[in-house]
C-alpha cells in the first residue's frame, strides 16, 4: 500500500495515527535539530517532521531529498507546535519514522508554485511540470466539475448524450476543414467534424428528441491568440421546440452551473434583439455588466457647421460617470487610444460637464452651452460626467466607440471579474453579403431558420432576413449559440440557392440530409456552447488555454510531444499520398 | 407550444385533460366511423381517435395522413373502452379536436418496427430511419446510461475527466495510425490517437492522481466483421496504486454498472493467471458460465501405440455433460466444425460414457476400458457424459479445443446472455517472440511493467517475464485490460532497447515522456475499457455496431453521408500533398 491517506486529509482528530503518505516534495527546512518536508500531492499539503535527536540517520536522508523527489513516508500524526490555521492539515505533522524514496528529481526547469517565474514557452514544453502547480490544476478540476454539471443537468431533463463520429466527410462551406486521408480509399478523405451540426439533426429525424454531446471539434483556422485548432463544445438539439423552449431549457442550464459550480444565482436572463445590441453597445455581444450606453446624437449635432459631424453618417456618445475633471493628458491617452490601428478612429469629442454647472469642449466654437447641455440631457450625463463624441460611417463608430466604451469601463473598475452579466441576443441577421464572392453568406450556418414573419422577404429582400437565431452572452463574451433550424427540404433547398449552391452541389454535399427531410422532419433547433470559453470565464480567466489540459501554441503545434511531425515513406505510400511542399507564407 | 406532453406520458387519471401532442404517425386504422392514429415519439405511444360522425372533415383529413407524417394535434384525453394493458398509455385515448400536419413523409424503405423487414445495408444508408425503431434507440439510450453511471462513480471515487489531444503525433509502434497533413506546418502530420496512453501517463507526473475519459480512439486497421476505426474507450490512470488497487477500483465500476444499469448484484470477481487461462480454457479470455474445462490426458494417453496420440505434444479433452447418447450425425458435425479452416483441427477422439456403464470410443483398439475409465476420472466424467478429446502441437490444440468448448456450450445453452460472468485475468506474458521481425513485441504495450520477481529475466530470458498486467473478461469477452506502469526511466530505457528501438529513436518517438520521468514520476497504472463492446455485452448483442449512432461498415465508409469522399484539388494545394493513387488490393 503506497498510503493511507492522502496529503490533504489529516486532521487534529487524526492525531496519534499511524500514517502512510505519499507524495511530492514541495519544500524542505532544514532547522538544525529538525527538518520539515512539505509534502505534496493534489489533495493538498502535510508537513512531514524529522528529529535530529531521536533519529539522526533518517533526518540526515530526509534532508538529502530534492524539491519534486516522490517519496513515501511512514509515521505518526502528531500536533504542531506552530500551527498553521490557513493550511487544511496546518494543525498537524507528521512525525516520520521510515522514509522511501520512490523516484528521484532533477531541477524543474521553473518553480512549482501559484506564481511561477517560468515563462509560456518552457511551461508548454513542461507542461506536466506546469499542471503540478495548483492553479493550473485548479483550472482543470473546475472544467472537470462543469462538464459533470452539464451532464446532470441535461441528463434530468431527459436528453441523450450520443456520440457523433469523427471522421466525416469534407464540405467547403464554413471554415476550413481538417482532413485525412483513407487508406482502404486511396485517393479520398474523411474530415474531422467543425461542429455535428448535420448529425445532431439527423438525430432529430430520427426522432432522439433530445440530445447533447461534449464533443471535439475542429477548424483548421491560422490562429489567433485564443483559438485552438481543437475545442470542445456542448452540442446540444431538441425537437418539437420552439425558440422560448431552447431559451428556457438552456438558461436553465447556465443557472445551474453558475448555482452549483460558483454558488450563484443568476435570476432571470434579458433578452436583447441583434438591432438594439448594435444601437446601443455597438457589438452584438454587450458587455452588460456596466451601462453606459450609446446614445444618438445626428439630430442635435449635425447641421451646426462642424464639418467632421456634418459629413458623419452617425454621431453617438457615451456618458463616462464622474469622468469630468480627467487631466488633458487622461483624454489625449483615450485619444490615442481610438488611434490604434485595431480601433482605427480619427479622434473624439469631449464635453466636460463641470461640477460647478460648466460645460466645456472641444467643440464649443460651433456649438453654444445650450446646444451642449441637449447632449448631455440625451446622454443622461449630470455635473461630473464626461460626455464621450464620436462620428463617422455608422458601423465603423459603432464598433470603435464599442472600443472606447469597453476602455472606459476597464479605466473605471466597471468590469469586474466576478460580477457575471448574462443576455440572450437574439434576432441575428439571417445572411451576410460578401462584396468579394458577389454573393450571401449564412451569418451562422445554412440551416437556420429565418424568422416566420421575414420568410417573404426571401424573394425580395434576403439581406433584411431576421434568423430565429440566438446567442448567449456574458460578460461580453459570446459563449453560445444556435438557431430553430430549417425543418421543410423546399425551404432548405431555397436556402442553398440563396447562398449560390447549384442543385448538385447541394445535393452531393448536403444529400443526405435533404433526403433525410423527405421522411418526416420534426421541427427541430439547438445550441453550442464553447466549453473551453465557458471554463475559462468560470474562472475568471481570459484565456481558454488555462483551461485545456495540452493546449497547442499559435501554430498549431503542441511543443510539448513535437507534433506535427513528418511520418515515414511507407505511411505516404499506403495512404497513397505525396508531400509536394509549397514555399510558406 | 408543440406539445403538452409526450406520446409517453398520459395515463387513466389524466382523463379530460385538454393536450398538445407532436410525433410520428406509426399506423394508422380506418374503422369506418372511427379512424385510429398510434402516434410515436422517443417517449412511448398514444392512441389518437377521430369520429366520423362527430367530425367528418377531420376525420378525413385523418385517413389521409401516411406512415411516418409528423403531425401535432389538440384534444381531450379519454378513457378507452378497449383497453391495451401491454402499453403504458394504454387505458386512454385523445378526442382530436385540431389536426396539422407538420411535415409529410415518403415511404420509408424498411418498416419502422421492433422487427423490421429492412436488411443491414439499406438500414445504414437510411440510418436515421433505422435509429427510430425502439430497439436500436433502447441501445443508445443504454449506452447514454452506461457513460453517465461511469462518470457518477468515477467521479464520487475523486477521478478527474480530462480531455487529452486528438491531434497527436503518429509512433510507429503498435497498430497503424490515422494522420491529418497539418496546413500550417507542411511536410508534417499530426495523427489521431490510438490511446491516450503517453498523455494519461504525463497527468500522473503532473499529479492528477486519477485521471478518466471516455475518449474516442483511432485505428487504421483492415477492419473485421466487429471492428470500428474510430472507437469509445473508457480510459483510466491512478498514481501510488499496486496491481490490487486498480483492480479494486474497477470491479467497484464494472459491479456498479452492473447494478445501476441491469439491477444485478455482481459479488466479488475471481482472478485466473493468463497461465490457467490457457491451461483450463485455451484462451485467454475464458467464458466462465460453463465450467467444461480441459484436462490434459498425456500421462495416460500417450505411449499405447495410437499415433496421434503419441506424436502430440498434448492430449486434451472436455466433458459435455449429458452427452453420451449423442448421433453419429451430433458427433460427425462435432468434427465438421473443428475441421472448419477457422478452427483448423484434424478431428476429435470422443469416448461415449453410456448410462448403464458401458464405455465407447473412436479409439477403443488401442485403449482398455480400464484406460478409458481412467480418461473419465480425469475429466470428472460420470455416466451419460461425452468427453472430446483433442491432440497435436500444443498452442494450436488449446485453441481448437477451446472453439470446440465454446460451441458445446451454445448447443447445451450454457452461454445465456443474461447470465453474466466476469473474472480478472492477470500475469500475461510481458513480451511476444515475433520469428517474422526477429525480435520482441510488447504483448500490451512498451510501458508495462514486468512483476517485479520477473525484472531480473530482462538479462536472462526476456520471453518468461510476467508482466503486471490484467484484463476483465466477461462472458468470454475482454471488455478492458491495462497494467501497472514503468515509472523508471532507466528501467522504460531497457525496455525500449529490448523491443528493439535504438535509443534515438526511443528518444525520437517517446523523448517527451522518457524526459517527464526525470522530474518525479509518482507509481502509477491503469486500464481500459471498450466502451462499444461493453455496452453491448450489457444490450446482449454480439455487435458493437448496434451501439452506435453512425457506426463505419467494413470497407470503413460511412455511406449514410458517403465519406470517405475526393476532396478539392485547392484543398490538397494548400495542406501540401498531392494523391498518388496505387492500385487497390
Amino acid at each position: 500500500m503506497f498510503r493511507s491517506h492522502t496529503c490533504g486529509e489529516l486532521r487534529i482528530s487524526d492525531i496519534g495515527k499511524e500514517v502512510i503518505l505519499s507524495g511530492w516534495v514541495q519544500r524542505s527546512r532544514d532547522l538544525g535539530g529538525m527538518t520539515f518536508i512539505d509534502l505534496r500531492d493534489r489533495y493538498g499539503l502535510t508537513q512531514l517532521a524529522f528529529n535530529m535527536d531521536s533519529n539522526a540517520p533518517m533526518c540526515e536522508a530526509a534532508r538529502k531529498v530534492n524539491r519534486e523527489y516522490v517519496i513515501q513516508i511512514h509515521g505518526k500524526v502528531k500536533e504542531r507546535e506552530s500551527k498553521n490555521l490557513k493550511m487544511p492539515t496546518g494543525e498537524i505533522e507528521i512525525i516520520v519514522d521510515k522514509l522511501d524514496i520512490l523516484n528521484t528529481a532533477i531541477t524543474p526547469p521553473f518553480t512549482i508554485e501559484e506564481n511561477t517565474d517560468g515563462g509560456e514557452d518552457i511551461r508548454m514544453k513542461y507542461r506536466y511540470l506546469d499542471l503540478r502547480r495548483n492553479t493550473v490544476r485548479a483550472n482543470l478540476e473546475l472544467r472537470h466539475r462543469m462538464a459533470i454539471e452539464t451532464r446532470n443537468y441535461l441528463d434530468k431533463q431527459q436528453f441523450l448524450e450520443v456520440e457523433t463520429p469523427v471522421l466525416i466527410k469534407s464540405t467547403p462551406e464554413g471554415a476550413r476543414d481538417f482532413v485525412v486521408p483513407s487508406r482502404m480509399n486511396q485517393g479520398e478523405f474523411y474530415a474531422l467534424p467543425q461542429s455535428p451540426q448535420t448529425f445532431k439533426q439527423l438525430l432529430m429525424v430520427a426522432g432522439f428528441d433530445r440530445y447533447y454531446q461534449i464533443v471535439k471539434c475542429f477548424r483548421d483556422e491560422d490562429l489567433r491568440a485564443d483559438r485552438q485548432p481543437e475545442f470542445t463544445q456542448i452540442d446540444c438539439e431538441m425537437s418539437f421546440v420552439e425558440r422560448e423552449d431552447i431559451l428556457n431549457t438552456f438558461e436553465g442550464l447556465v443557472r445551474h452551473l453558475f448555482k452549483t459550480v460558483k454558488g450563484i444565482d443568476l435570476g432571470e436572463l434579458p433578452h436583447m434583439t441583434y438591432a438594439d445590441a448594435m444601437k446601443y453597445y455597438g457589438c452584438d455581444k454587450p458587455d452588460t455588466r456596466f451601462d453606459m450606453r450609446f446614445c444618438e446624437l445626428n439630430e442635435v449635432a449635425k447641421g451646426k457647421g462642424f464639418k467632421v459631424f456634418d459629413d458623419a453618417e452617425l454621431v453617438v456618445g457615451i456618458c463616462a460617470k464622474g469622468c469630468a475633471e480627467y487631466t488633458r493628458k487622461q483624454t489625449d491617452e483615450l485619444i490615442e487610444f481610438v488611434k490604434r490601428p485595431q480601433v482605427g478612429a480619427n479622434g473624439i469629442v469631449y464635453v466636460k460637464m463641470g461640477a460647478d454647472g460648466s460645460i466645456k469642449s472641444t467643440v464649443d466654437k460651433f456649438y453654444t452651452p445650450e446646444e451642449l447641455k441637449k447632449w448631455a440631457e440625451i446622454l443622461n450625463a449630470e455635473a461630473g460626467d464626461l460626455l464621450l463624441i464620436m462620428a463617422g460611417e455608422a458601423n465603423k463608430t459603432r464598433k470603435a466607440l464599442n472600443d472606447l466604451r469597453l476602455e472606459m469601463g476597464t479605466l473605471l473598475g466597471l468590469r469586474n471579474k466576478d460580477n457575471y452579466q448574462c443576455l440572450w441576443v437574439v434576432d441575428f441577421p439571417l445572411l451576410e453579403w460578401s462584396e468579394e464572392a458577389s454573393r450571401f453568406f449564412a451569418m451562422h450556418h445554412p440551416f437556420t431558420s429565418p424568422l416566420v414573419e421575414d420568410i417573404t422577404l426571401l424573394e425580395t429582400d434576403p439581406g433584411k432576413i431576421r434568423a430565429n437565431a440566438y446567442d448567449m452572452v456574458i460578460n461580453g463574451v459570446e459563449v453560445g449559440g444556435g438557431s430553430i433550424r430549417i425543418f421543410n427540404k423546399d425551404l432548405q433547398k431555397k436556402m442553398f440557392s440563396i447562398l449560390g449552391f447549384t442543385d448538385e452541389e447541394a445535393q452531393a454535399q448536403f444529400g443526405f440530409l435533404m433526403t433525410a427531410f423527405e421522411y418526416g422532419a420534426p421541427p427541430h433547433g439547438g445550441i453550442a456552447f464553447g466549453f473551453d470559453r465557458l471554463c475559462s470565464l468560470f474562472g475568471g480567466s481570459e484565456s481558454i488555454r488555462d483551461f485545456i489540459a495540452f493546449p497547442k501554441n499559435n501554430s498549431g503545434r503542441d511543443v510539448m510531444i513535437d507534433a506535427p511531425s513528418v511520418i515515414d515513406a511507407h505511411q505516404l505510400k499506403e495512404l497513397g499520398i505525396d508531400v509536394t511542399l509549397q514555399e510558406k507564407k
